[in-house]
């Protein structure tokens, strides 16, 4: 059987960080879906989704088994729907391990069958939270070093 | 002396684990006043607070001395006028630990003799949170198993 | 029903920062039960338990609901064979969040009456570990700002 | 070559803690710039700004290298400008830290000569943060003790 | 190409909480070796290395993918004499997560081709320590709730 | 007057983290006196303290205002000995945090005049540990990575 992961987040940007554990990822499924939470009515975005399907799609243009979609459901059920039996994520620090833990024991209340596998974050991407690119890029700071495509 | 202890908390929603910390809270004290932080005004809430005055008390019939209330004022204050000298407080993890030391010793200088009593929230329900099951409520998910009363 | 609370720990030393617990959880408790893990044939103590023993009990000698006693079986148990219904503990950071969380599971697992109650350790003796004072000791430097009794 | 540091924040308000920090910095660095991040188009406040500049002013104002301003643009690219090297940092928990390690990667990705230097918060203080004396503040309970200065 | 992880540990006892792991691991992965590092020289143990080899095969009798080991040398270099590109880990708290977060780092710099992959150990089971259950044993206690096999 | 800082540590063996920090610590510090903790008679090291003092020295051989020094005494008491107002520290993660925290306060307390003035880890070298480092070559695994000075 294929082995389908999501990688959900709201991507808010996508950052170099995102495709790290995406592409380690790749290691342990057969098919990697990165999954934009949004909510073309509610979700408010500092980087337009479409840009950002489009940069990660690009990121992603060799590998066929990366999809990338957006949703806008429980993320327990939309991985339902899509066949996928684990949630794929990275953990940054302490702060991000107390954050998933809840939400990892919460899906599988949800969703049973839904086994949260997660990847240290490496080091050298491990300060690269979107919020903070979000913080630089509106003072014009320069965020390429952050991003694993140009803007 | 009777021991009165307030359990403060926005409860948007009261959650089986709120439940749990108050039962046995019920060990150390002789009465529990479930307190709701909400100003008419101001308080933005996702859960409507009558519904959670009512499905609250109705959770606690059995038990006198628990009682439901509202308040809108500093915490410390609320309970030296309510004559309660004991804040009864959950822990689920470390990102818990450190708000509620902070709080617990700003409580500490606006009331002497307020103490802040903290029990570790049962391992099954260490997961569950208000904002979570917000999230998962407001996607259309089943919340049930994480509340000890129907909506 | 007298509510009785244990204090259990090694105690090598008792510290200002123990003080202020016991103190503290007077106000929640009928009796305390300061209880000197120690096991005469295996225990490698810094600070003998008898002088141990006999600085604590000095130090609550105004406390008739105070005891100091030395056990050597499973905290859990000794608690039952005393009535005890409750642990006293201190929280200092999330260092001891983190292993108190579990020694409390284990312990309920073991004696399910027994309820872990924690009080947050007063921030002028957080800092104030045990292990730390042995160290400035055994380097002769002055502990006696530690400890609320003359060694 | 003068040591010039940088203290950035959004003091709303600057409470004893950061006071403590400032004036224990005084001891690494030949001058501190206290710099309050306000955009006077879109920063949401709930003490004026030109209150604490005031405020903070007349905290100070026996200590001749120290300087209150304000920015809007990059702290990286503000301290790059002033000439200042350093960034004076406190640290009162985990979370704290989680938040400023991240934070000081970034920076040093912005600007290479930047160096982020960190102060523990004396204990007394450690519980303080501006958004509990604003909580506190709002209920008009008494935020003077928190404060250096006379509101 | 089958994937084949090794789960190292001391497993001195092995626990529930690891039995949750490898069961839960079998989805992510073809082939487990639970590999107890072991050195008859060296090591100190409370469980004898035998009992235990004995004790986890028997557990894992009916799963033909799950082999139990020992080994003594680097778990990088033992993971690459068996093909194991995997390392599986669980995590408990954060103090776990410290502490792999260094050990997965070290051992990628060792051997690049490993990948550490983290699942959350399941709230019942996350209060349990090799360590307490020792300590527990050797007061007595019954430690059959914690282990998924007889003494 | 000369700022002079003190690094103390084992160092068993010094890092390339170690080495990040002090290197960093000159833009703070006119001297950095590297201080291994050493009693003759007691302490139990990896790594002969004669080899470390060498490599150490060795390492910093173009830097006339880094001294390398060994010490067995009060860290705090050495510190006044040698006109020292300043403690050098690095922190990796929180687990550091919390430790530095509690020694941070207790040598003020042993030392009023003591600053402890921390650096976080730049996170290539935040994994790096001296007890996984030994154990590493314990087993006959390369650490020459770790290091910045050959063995």
């Amino acid at each position: 059987m294929k082995r389908i992961a999501l990688f959900p987040g709201s991507f808010d940007p996508f950052t170099k960080g995102h495709e790290d554990i995406v592409l380690r990822g790749l290691k342990l499924f057969d098919e990697i879906i990165v999954a934009i939470g949004f909510n073309s009515g509610k979700s408010v975005r500092y980087f337009d989704v479409n840009l950002m399907i489009d940069r990660i799609s690009a990121t992603f243009k060799d590998y066929p088994n990366i999809r990338v979609v957006t949703f806008s459901e429980l993320t327990a059920e939309f991985a339902r729907r899509n066949g996928a039996n684990y949630l794929l994520r990275g953990l940054r620090n302490t702060t991000d391990f107390e954050y998933e833990n809840s939400i990892a024991q919460v899906n599988r209340y949800l969703n049973e069958e839904l086994e949260s596998v997660f990847l240290i974050t490496s080091p050298q991407f491990a300060s690269i939270s979107s919020s903070i690119i979000r913080e630089v890029h509106r003072y014009q700071g320069d965020v390429s070093t952050f991003l694993p495509y140009k803007l």
